[in-house]
């Protein structure tokens, strides 16, 4: 039996998402606890990973089972014994086909920072950036990003992938109050790309760079032509949507 | 010559404001920073502590120094050496009889709970009640609560004051999706008396108790008579005004 699992966490006491040896991770934290009480060696599938100090609203992972389980039961169990950290939002009943990542029809990203001034008490979840953006040139840009393009300016620079063609289905920014949010629809996102994209549309919202350079840049096909990847902890993968 | 400093702190992991022996506080942090920068003792006297987990919006203490200061350079300084989670907003010279505790005219405090689902992201900062409240009742019974009274029910059982009278100019209760708000503005607040108040009001959002009962226990005078000390990480103290 293959179970989807929604689940929230709070990123920034995680070494990121997937498992490493000797580090606090949200995959072993939620294995860790499941095979506990399956009493079995249980491994999750997620959508895709999380860097360090990326959140997750409704991230998703499937996991298979011998026979059927309650799942209302289940979360109950699980939330009693995960870290305050994470939580199982919900756990349905999948067909033995469904794959949590290859079935990936689209994912939402948001990320959030700050104009205003420094606020320790946002620091883990808006990115205090304290500086003034010209809000209307950015959106500007996004133009040149919606649709499909070869997005390798915009991934890490030693990532290697088969193929960077990314279709973006929509961009908006806006801002409320001095906070300002970027999201982000797409049928995928490569390592650091929201990131990247964050950063250099900040560079446009600080008039370094005029909204057309964005085209160049995309053009370019080339890492070094971006700018800064942003800080991990403004970042939230909020949906992921499937079939 | 005699300074006022603004400042604000997410009291997670901290031990509350006061300096005690090997603890973490707010106010040991801050002096250790000025002392250092000043190249002297520095103590600094706040509006009041807070406690464990509570947070600061705009904390208020004052600080003697021999001569004058560059108190926008010294703002930069402490910030620039003091934990991320403490920040200075602000530090501006007073009359030399200014006192940041003595002269408190009002103190508003805020306090954030939500009725939503359990979510990791906020636990922190907004306390995860995650259950349904009868707004519209716990604000009837906020009018037993307003003006001068003698709030003995609410304080800290084991805390002895000499006088338990305590002016509440306001109290506003706010449901934002499902995200509750509660506001206080008072001429002072003694230890656990704000939480101890939410912790009675959410007795009447869950009918528990009616809100008339309200009136009753203030009449008391009776510690034992009001209800539990809500959880300090949805406190806030937002505000402090002087005359």
């Amino acid at each position: 039996m293959r179970y989807l699992m929604t689940f929230s966490y709070d990123g920034t006491n995680f070494y990121g998402y997937q498992k490493q040896p000797d580090k606090r991770t949200i995959q072993e934290e939620i294995e860790k606890v499941l095979s506990k009480i399956l009493n079995d060696k249980i491994i999750i599938n997620a959508s895709g990973r999380t860097d360090t100090k990326v959140h997750a609203l409704n991230q998703k992972a499937h996991f298979d089972v011998e026979k059927q389980i309650d799942s209302r039961k289940l979360k109950h169990s699980l939330n009693k014994m995960l870290p305050d950290d994470i939580y199982i939002k919900d756990i349905i009943l999948v067909d033995s086909s469904f794959h949590a990542r290859y079935d990936v029809k689209y994912k939402k990203y948001i990320y959030k920072l700050s104009t205003n001034e420094y606020n320790p008490i946002e620091r883990n979840y808006i990115y205090q950036y304290n500086k003034q953006l010209d809000v209307e040139a950015m959106i500007k840009a996004t133009k040149y990003l919606i649709g499909e393009h070869n997005f390798k300016s915009f991934t890490k620079a030693i990532q290697v992938e088969k193929d960077y063609v990314r279709n973006i289905k929509d961009i908006t920014i806006e801002n409320r109050n001095g906070i300002i949010t970027f999201v982000f629809i797409g049928n995928g996102f490569m390592r650091y790309m929201v990131r990247n994209l964050v950063g250099t549309l900040l560079e446009v919202g600080e008039h370094t760079i005029i909204p057309d350079k964005i085209k160049e840049i995309l053009k370019s096909e080339d890492r070094t032509k971006a700018f800064k990847t942003i800080n991990p902890e403004g970042l939230y993968l909020s949906d992921v949507y499937y079939q």
